[in-house]
């Protein structure tokens, strides 16, 4: 069962398999009538060697029809029947409007290059779409345990402010240009050990001390990747909105048949990150514009607006605004 | 930057890391004495042909060296000396048995097997301990898009119900042996679409009238995976424990320097599956019983008790216990 970041992925991604199909089909109908000259000669096994996997499959189809398009389009299904789906060219013209041939002679032009089509995780999510979008990556949240090395800086301070929460450490400030911001730490990352004491169960003042009298070079922090948070990624519609609303950073409207609400973008969800940049304490306006300067994609990571509120409990937004990490993430 | 599922897969990886530079030391140190023998013949490159890629790096390594440990052994660095890790044989001894060597004439104990390390997504996750536990994968939340197809029962219904939050529809009981269990939907999974209709803002009632209302068969619904869900995986220590306690459900406690502790799992959150099984509204006792029976490892799909709450506000713990699909996925 494939498993797709975000609903125009998967539309694309069977587009493009029945339009394989197709093609295909048509491969197979041109070798009744042409000799077959094989193109990968036989590798040979007895060294050791593996048969050699080149990754190429469509070099398997005849170039005949690969630049002849027109011959290959009449073999393919009525998209608009295939699966139900909706996928008619009114729809994708709508939605997807970089992904409507130029002609439509050409109609491999909707077909996504080979590198655009990735694995994002071990449950072989297919991302014809969004593949390689670096907002994607960036804003991708693992859940994953990482460790990292800090040192303090000349003002003694690692630049760092944690929450407990359920038993848990978590990081609620991540100050800018600070050890823990080039460190890589970011909000909502649970500490589990700091220098090789474990941090479950201890209070927000036990961490800043343990913190405090560690040494300046080397402290080594075990995190979490932000249990609380997950990633949505949308698609720019033909108006050029990804469909949402946003009231103080807060998701406050969904709107009909957008690419938020075919993706199930939740209201009463905080906005902490947009395409992997810290957004938190941002003025909306600032927002807005990080929002509508993003290309034709965009990854949001959320969380709940009630785990949001526990998180950054006692910290006023103003305060906040000046202090936290905005940078754009390397990767 | 590695990432690791538990923090113990982290601390086994860096050992083994230490190992296998010690081992390849020890190889390049014998090659001063031996007459070189390359083991990979120079593959062709000018008929396409990429050179082999055998994924096999531990046959470089002479098998003399591999097969006598003790010579290697002398190799290693001090495993508690390491990087600051408390990678001492007490502390391995008192939370990961299992990975003991059987004697200390024989290193290579420890090394995990090659297809215990797999990426578990693409920021290549790493886990020589947990990588290819069934669990792990059963268990895996990853919030990925997918289509299912299914047909009514005899009885007319699919065997869903649903709860309308935060504008978004989300399962809230499959129905054992139904349709909807056959076909793989879980506790949680939001529904994006269903025969095409986007269900964003749909209230419970439209959700339930619109899946009575379509056909017998081919009742096509796409579904985001359990949005707000999480795994989170352990490892029994000593003395059989994972390190937490719960009631009806709820985790409400973390023993100290347990692995429950080590990874992080924090209090008042709710356990909906274990190892990829469903234990939604199951009797505590039969929960501890699932729990204790599982292997070394053990991976918990959790949600934060307020989130779950309202998942199944109005809906009864005994009514659940008797409907609830409980069966263990095929994976």
């Amino acid at each position: 069962m494939s498993l797709y970041p975000s609903l125009e992925d998967m539309l694309v991604d069977k587009m493009v398999q029945s339009q394989n199909m197709a093609i295909a089909a048509a491969a197979n109908q041109q070798q009744q009538y042409q000799a077959y000259a094989p193109t990968a000669p036989t590798t040979k096994d007895g060294n050791g060697l593996y048969p050699t996997f080149t990754n190429e499959k469509s070099s398997e189809i005849p170039p005949t029809y690969r630049a002849d398009g027109a011959q290959v389009a009449i073999m393919y299904p009525n998209l608009s029947e295939y699966m139900g789906l909706e996928l008619s060219n009114e729809m994708i013209q709508a939605n997807l409007p970089h992904y409507m041939p130029q002609t439509h002679g050409t109609p491999n032009a909707i077909v996504p290059q080979q590198s655009a089509v990735s694995i994002v995780n071990n449950a072989h999510m297919v991302a014809p779409v969004t593949g390689h979008f670096t907002g994607l990556q960036r804003g991708q949240v693992t859940n994953g345990i990482r460790e990292l090395v800090m040192c303090k800086g000349a003002d003694k301070k690692v630049g760092l402010r944690v929450q407990a929460i359920n038993k848990g450490i978590f990081v609620c400030l991540v100050v800018k240009n600070s050890p823990a911001a080039l460190a890589g730490l970011r909000f909502g990352d649970q500490i589990l050990q700091v220098n090789g004491t474990l941090v479950a169960s201890f209070s927000v003042d036990d961490v800043h001390k343990l913190l405090k009298k560690s040494d300046n070079n080397n402290i080594s922090v075990i995190v979490r990747d932000r249990p609380f948070e997950r990633a949505i990624t949308l698609h720019k519609d033909s108006s050029g909105s990804f469909g949402f609303q946003f009231n103080n950073g807060t998701i406050t409207t969904i709107v009909k048949d957008s690419s938020a609400a075919r993706n199930g973008l939740l209201i009463d969800q905080q906005l902490l990150e947009v395409n992997g940049q810290n957004v938190i304490a941002m003025k909306d306006k600032e927002i807005g514009q990080l929002i509508s300067g993003s290309d034709q994609i965009i990854t949001l990571t959320i969380v709940p607006k009630m785990i949001y509120d526990v998180m950054i409990k006692k910290l006023s937004t103003s305060w906040l605004r000046g202090k936290m990490d905005h940078s754009v993430p390397d990767f």
